[in-house]
């Protein structure tokens, strides 16, 4: 029994923190593997671009420097590309940061948070962090039920959180749903629309919302370096939003909150257009390398419109995980997200998705 | 006038940012001057160290994948160069996050919290920043004041911070007053020893604090790469308390709040003795050049036992640190810790210093 529980805050003490991906070097320890695929992270395959490392390099003898606190120039570049003004910007150690400012800038115990069932992990944690009430509202069809979102929003409500594309579903929702959607909230209730996927979607369906704050103040849009910029190790991701609400996220974050290299790879990454198009033609091809490979197992999926897909396996998937891991193949399950018989799988390579496919044929003989 | 002003937490609403020491290219911007010399942060003057720039270079192209969130590697390393167990650290984005975790997981508005006049500038903010109430207790010839800090406890006490050496004081406080401090406290008051400049202090006056929690469980030491490993720009600290408080920590941080560069860097920096020496060789010989300068320019300085020492101008410092700065030197104004006649300046290489003694002695003479 942990003696300190009872003095920490309520939500702390029920805290249950969030199970990351299972770490290549991990696995290959216990098993005593050479090589170890980790599809479960929904990371970028393509490894770290060259115009990343010549910016991180040209920094390195600058270490011993505090960061620039106010990200003048990741900000200037996010701004010039955007078309949207530097104060807008609000830049953290990964967008998940940004999930928690606005948690710890806007809510206390006695409000409400909604979000949808299968939704990402870290609204749960999140809300519960500064012990405020859930309202999980049923998913329809694995995605977003906006009307019933809409619906569960009180007086007590301050934050409604909208993953579009969702993890671990992919799903998506068109532009004009999340317009209305965003135009039917009450003023004092703040939409995070988390679009850490938003590259992966099909520029045709795609929601443009950056200049959405002008004219819904109470808009927060995350963006993330972690995947289709190929930061994940980084940490670094932003919110945008009305100058406002920027200020006062502003105020809340540490005043050196995102590293100096952080900064100078995300600036690198942004302007690296040719990494971006391989990783976008990577995935595409990969998603469609996946889920024949699902077809011809006569396994169903859920459409995804991001980096990664979650395949119905009709049976509890743990087993499954486990053999796949015994094989040196992490992917994800996602029991935790109401999703027991489905597992989760990030895009890999052309030869990480072959590995994967045949570990799965396999597996599922084997059964 | 902010629209969403009233909808923030009532601490945030009084939120007045830290403010950092002026970043280098901001002055070099202004002024369009070429050399510029900063000892305005307390940082590390001999740059980025080799067995630093070899550990980021090898890690380089993982930075697609997300880091370790358990910091096993860096934990191990700690643990043994200590002696003490893994699970008594909690890793964070510089040791100013753990500080952050430890309000977030104890603190609410009904509390209060305790620390020093002159003491680190952060500790008011994070106070702020929960809604809790700031108890400042006056400080004694600029250091803490142990007995009348002991004396402020009340029942609605849940933390109290203790720099020990003090920012922007240098102060020192000996080991037998620390322990008898902590051993004085009430079990339901967290003791936050702040020990950013630890590696500075002569060892025949440390105060060597790693094996207390044992006995002391509510004590958290705080410890940096900031300063003495050069490590900034980075953003990597930790914390170390007994087991129970670690656990609670590690549930409210961010899974992955310490990015993998900084992993790589701070397991090679700790294990660098040859950069730490240097380090203390540099810091003591700019300790003297700097003391001995202000003796023939006739100014008091608070003896510090830091990387940094505070200088009593005797008169509004403001418009002498703004002539230095128009002559390309920054060094840090203290109006803000209630000390408006001194400038606190870090120790820089010998060069550094001479240039800023030069540029005061002109400034002093023109004013």
């Amino acid at each position: 029994m942990n003696k300190f529980l009872e003095l920490a805050l309520a939500g702390v003490q029920q805290l249950v923190p969030y199970v990351p991906g299972k770490p290549v070097e991990e696995l290959q320890r216990e098993l005593g593997l050479s090589e170890v695929i980790k599809l479960a992270s929904n990371e970028n395959p393509l490894g770290t671009g060259a115009k990343v490392t010549a910016a991180i390099q040209a920094t390195l003898p600058e270490l011993t420097r505090y960061p620039d606190g106010s990200g003048f120039s990741l900000k200037t570049a996010l701004s010039q590309k955007w078309g949207i003004a530097p104060e807008q910007i609000t830049l953290g150690n990964g967008s998940s940061e940004i999930l928690e400012l606005v948690m710890r800038t806007f809510v206390a115990p006695e409000h409400d948070v909604v979000f949808s069932q299968h939704a990402f992990a870290l609204y749960p944690i999140l809300t519960q962090a500064v012990g405020a009430q859930a309202r999980v509202v049923p998913a329809r069809e694995f995605g977003h039920d906006l009307a019933a979102m809409l619906a569960a929003v009180t007086e007590k409500t301050r934050v409604v959180f909208i993953a579009n594309p969702n993890n671990p579903t992919g799903t998506l929702l068109g532009p004009q749903d999340v317009e209305n959607f965003i135009a039917a909230l009450p003023v004092h209730v703040l939409c995070v629309l988390d679009e850490a996927y938003y590259e992966f979607v099909d520029p045709a369906v795609r929601t443009e919302s950056l200049h959405w704050p002008q004219r819904y103040p109470n808009l927060i849009i995350t963006r993330t370096f972690s995947k289709a910029y190929g930061l994940a190790g980084m940490r670094i991701g932003y919110g945008i939003s009305s100058v406002d609400v920027a200020d006062l996220l502003n105020r809340v974050r540490q005043p050196f909150n995102s590293n100096m290299l952080a900064l100078a790879a995300a600036e690198a990454a942004l302007g690296d257009a040719a990494y971006l198009e391989e990783t976008l033609a990577v995935n595409n091809a990969g998603m469609l390398q996946l889920t024949k490979a699902f077809q011809a197992l006569g396994l169903a999926w859920i459409p995804s419109s991001g980096n990664f897909v979650s395949v119905d396996l009709k049976q509890n998937a743990l087993p499954i995980y486990e053999a796949l891991l015994s094989k040196g193949v992490i992917v994800r399950p996602v029991a935790n997200y109401e999703m027991p018989s489905h597992l989760r799988v990030s895009i890999g390579t052309e030869r990480e998705n072959q590995l994967f496919i045949a570990a799965l044929r396999e597996v599922l003989g084997n059964v």
